[in-house]
């Protein structure tokens, strides 16, 4: 198969989409964030970028302390919507409906209806030229019950989480069944 | 909904997976990777992490460069297989018919089966407990002209990438359709 260039990105498919909570009480905020990667497995770390100029990026720079909530099925609406509206502007909780309730180890709160949680507390930020990648240890987990199997881990058959879906794909539903034929693949077929 | 906590991990999902090259001519290597993700936009970067135990961990180290290639569908086999045997022990290559071809801005070549393929030069090291998190700027991008669109994008459409399947997904297939409800209300519908 013939090769082409392309101008070089940060083309990266699938990625997960998250909804990260940082700052406490009145000036807590929401984000969607899809640069995210665990980093670390002992102990466990994960990786988010955030542009400074995002009102998250104040608020885990002040705090060292942020949530990553997994959104649910059906939250698709709400991601959208909290990427392009800065929390300076306006209160992103009541506006769609997002409660904040107290996490266990940091100050920032889980977004309850959220299924999964991730507690996590900054150990490095290293500046890059248009982000931050704050690295962070997970101090905490916590998850819906009925999120969770009988030996006490999440269940992702029950909460997949969510796909960053691009522009290039929105324009081809029609194939976006192919990601699920991979799935199968993977998971031996059905 | 009632939260239980869990002992703290890397937990996120879905993610993806892709096989990372380093190395040059015959001490080129394939690793597979899920813990990578974008960390910069201006210029295009991308993070991911290895172990110092692996052996592209000291390529890459020696290079200061890696190319992510981003698998196409029905090869799952051969991440499976990749991921858990050693470039030290045995040439991957040839035993999973994967073909390495010369990359443009890199030493490291593209595996010619992937239809997608970011060459990345090194910028930072950052050493972590168990990993180090290499970040990279995107050098190159290079894809198959049939994962292409007519503007000269790619095709997400056409080339979905690989979701990592943890034991959890394994053990429940009849639930993986989930994540391909999720992107058609992303997309909009079908």
């Amino acid at each position: 198969m013939p090769k082409r260039h392309i101008k070089p990105n940060t083309t990266l498919f699938p990625v997960p989409v998250v909804l990260v909570t940082a700052g406490e009480g009145d000036d807590a905020n929401v984000a969607t964030i899809n640069r995210i990667s665990s980093c670390n497995a002992e102990p466990p770390m994960i990786a988010i970028s955030v542009r400074p100029g995002r009102h998250t990026h104040t608020l885990i720079e002040q705090t060292g302390e942020f949530v990553v909530n997994i959104p649910a099925p059906g939250m698709d609406a709400l991601t959208d919507y909290v990427g392009v509206t800065t929390g300076r502007e306006e209160a992103k909780w009541e506006a769609r409906g997002l409660t904040p309730t107290p996490a266990s180890a940091v100050g920032a709160p889980l977004i309850a209806e959220c299924p999964v949680h991730l507690e996590c507390r900054v150990v490095e930020q290293v500046k890059l030229p248009s982000h931050s990648l704050f690295i962070a240890e997970v101090v905490a987990i916590q998850a819906d019950e009925d999120a969770m199997r009988e030996d006490g881990e999440i269940d992702m058959g029950r909460v997949p989480g969510m796909i960053y879906a691009s522009s290039a794909v929105r324009e081809r539903p029609v194939e976006k069944v192919r990601v699920d034929e991979l799935r199968e693949r993977l998971t031996g077929g059905a």
